[in-house]
């Protein structure tokens, strides 16, 4: 059996459902699972559908076609993918490696559905654990920004990238990079933001003597350490820690907090409502 | 304006969304949110809808009579309530008075929408506790089961109960009673099921060591301490912790899982799916 | 038995210990358990002995005295208390109710080993709470910030109070009131400092689209929201909640955090380090 | 400078504190953090005391020495061991890989301070793992207990081993191997026991429909699943989960579980205490 799964945000009226499940029925589509939400602050409902298919020969772009007359009426953008198809993601890190060995695990055992068909740093450190895990792997420096991301760019063009994934990378991307792939780059923070924006949170943390500490990953907008919060988590810490501590306690954090990010991206259950400055995101179980 | 809330469960086929939704919108309802699931264990699909009356002057009665087509037509049990009206509780309790205490709080400040017209107990210990928060007050003495349950199912009908709170009552009910109010009867269980059913709990996870303890909230059943679960939580503890300080951590967590599938079961969030021996519940969030 | 708590801070050095140890031991005074610690930030050591008394007669006093000379030798703060004797705590309020109820609770319960002579408020809301409790209430408008400190003050001390506690007083005390009680007045913080410091947290977290709200409960200092930290928790939301239920959810961690601070403050298990602008606590299991 | 731990348990009695303290005192040895806890089940005593040794030439051994009467004094087990010295692990494993994948995470980031110079198996799935990180394998096949167990005494004895971790290994151990080993083998059990013992806790747990799943590690005794506990979490789950997602979300929980403990057990802050059938652990933070 195939599944489809169908993403769909209109702003809110009255019989979108009954629209949308009619228009499915009479192509004889089942819906295997949905979740919808109708946000206050912006609006807009959005719904994710799980689509089974039983027998009917549907492709993701015909079922797209047959459900283009419907995406008009609502005003929808809509869009479908076959469950199968996994996410193609470009990790970006620096010289830490916990998050990148935690993706590249994650991706082996197939609890995310992702290919990672490259690696890129400002450092050339972590080039043996992408080798290791037979990923392309290129060192871009990072002292001229228009030039390094010139050529992610074209890297993120040449390797067909749906996402791109902040494994802990210490640079500061540029707002035009950041409006130009809104939606689809994640990056993990440190810190339950918004405590701690910018460096060292550990260290700030420590010294504020927090009896948490957490981390926050986000989708990354123009606006620093502000973008729309995906996911969140925090562990207690106590006086016996030291900021090293906290940092290797903090690591543990830092890496389940992005894989169920990236997990939920994947997946299509994230909704990206809203506009600069004034994001939301509803994050479907 | 007001809201209505649909509750829908049926075995799963195709089209039931689509059938659902058309009508309502035929009927010019909104769905203003909506929550499903397919449950693949008992192949039965459940529904929640919360719907908006629009200056349409549906009470839920005849909404209920408008849909009975497409319930029969689907084989399903479909109700639909009022969003303001409460339920109403008769809270059962012994001598512990940390959850009672706790349900009496969160109706009054309106975070739990409940009536408590009556408080029943085998004790006469928690009287006053009942009768400061001007809720009526019944002494029933445990010796005699039958004689009891008798005292309680009339009180039931008397006050129009729709739901029984077992709040650290500690006495067993009775298999004819538990089967009379199948998926009506909360308990909160003084553990993380299904470690340590029965009697003492707390001395119990003292002895075994544990470094959590926990509790459980579950519908009531013929077969003790195995109703289907309903909302469970668990808090760290350590060797410096005895049977009583473990108990004094535990009377909070039992105090937020009673009352966070209470709340739960009031907003009609809780689908038990499945029969005696192999029940199984739905939450939705 | 009878049980003293001694409770000992001085510059690190070697051999505090043995001496403070050894010459309990000539006292034939049991020590029944010991935390200690060496902060490296401040260079300064902490220690709380729970005492054994088998028989023999000291009472707090006369073994302060006893202890004196070895306070002298390592330039030490020392005090010892009769474990049964209870902290005395004037509470201030304003018109949430959720951790005055909580605190008179456990206060009942014998959870928090506290003394509540009064409760002080600058609105007359919560009277009717403390006289259910009998428990002595004053209505100390806040209009006139010295008088309204004065009258506090006289309160303090006519009641004998020890620990003042912040039970969402939604007004600011002046510098001198925040020095002069430096390390007895806990207050509790409706966010996850320092994260949404000031006014209206919830609705802030709300805008900013967190997935986990929290509490702080921390030593009031005369920077504000800036006091040293002592107990924090967080507990997960999601794009479902509005600010309202972030609000309701809020209640049950504020009231969680704010009893075990206060209760590890009653039991003498936190060490406040450091100085204005720089503090830290200890805070022992 | 360098530190030395020092490990002692024996029966409470008064004093323990000051004889010991007092002759670290008399060595010049300096305690730079001490913790101690009396247990009132089994009537022990143990403490744990990290010892800086400024310019102090004592090796482990000679201090270990110098100790001995003091031990004799109090019928104490004593042990001392330098910080920087590292456990020796033997790890067995089956098929799943998680556990030994962050063990080996762990070892190289230096978050736990162990070395692990063998991996043991049943299968020769894993061998590939162990390899890349230049660590020994053998494959021992399982079908003659007596013979493998025998091989695996001859590899512990060769690599010196202090400590056996089971990462997810799914044989049985004969009691005659526990208890020659007792307190020497940690296990992780991917339930939170007494929750689920036995085999195929995430099929059971989904059966029972449980809302929250767990993990516990422990050290192994003759008794299957009832081994003194160490360390244990657990996370929410819910009616979508299959009880392949649980198994997912569960291996998260695993190797937390299971590296918090290796790393308690590798700094020596765990006692294990009691006897067969009733042991208990004092775990230090």
């Amino acid at each position: 059996m195939a599944f489809l799964v169908l993403s769909l945000s209109c702003p809110d009226r009255r019989g979108i459902v009954a629209l949308v499940s009619q228009k499915l029925a009479d192509l004889d589509v089942n819906i295997a699972r949905n979740s919808q939400f109708s946000d206050t602050g912006t609006g807009m409902f959005c719904m994710r559908t799980r689509l089974e298919l039983q027998g009917t020969p549907f492709s993701p772009e015909r079922l797209q076609v047959e459900l283009e007359p419907v995406a008009k009426q609502l005003d929808a953008s809509l869009s479908i993918r076959a469950e199968e198809d996994h996410a193609r993601a470009l990790v970006l890190v620096s010289k830490y490696d916990h998050c990148l060995v935690d993706l590249i695990y994650r991706r082996q055992t197939g609890e995310i559905p992702i290919e990672i068909p490259i690696v890129v740093s400002n450092h050339e450190v972590l080039e043996d654990i992408a080798t290791a895990a037979s990923i392309e792997f290129e060192h871009v420096p990072a002292d001229n920004k228009e030039r390094s991301e010139q050529r992610i760019r074209s890297l993120i063009s040449q390797h067909d990238i749906d996402l791109i994934v902040l494994a802990r990378y210490m640079q500061i991307l540029s707002p035009e990079f950041c409006r130009d792939f809104k939606g689809q780059i994640i990056n993990i923070h440190h810190s339950f933001l918004p405590g701690f924006k910018g460096a060292n949170p550990y260290g700030r943390a420590w010294e504020r003597g927090v009896k948490l500490i957490g981390a926050t990953a986000h989708y990354v907008t123009a606006d620093l350490d502000e973008g729309p919060i995906i996911a969140q988590a925090t562990e207690p810490v106590s006086h016996r820690d030291s900021s090293q501590s906290m940092m290797v306690k903090g690591r543990d954090i830092e890496r389940r907090v992005l894989a169920s990010a990236v997990l939920a991206h994947c997946e299509d259950r994230i909704f990206l409502l809203g506009q600069e400055g004034n994001f939301r995101t509803v994050v479907f179980e």
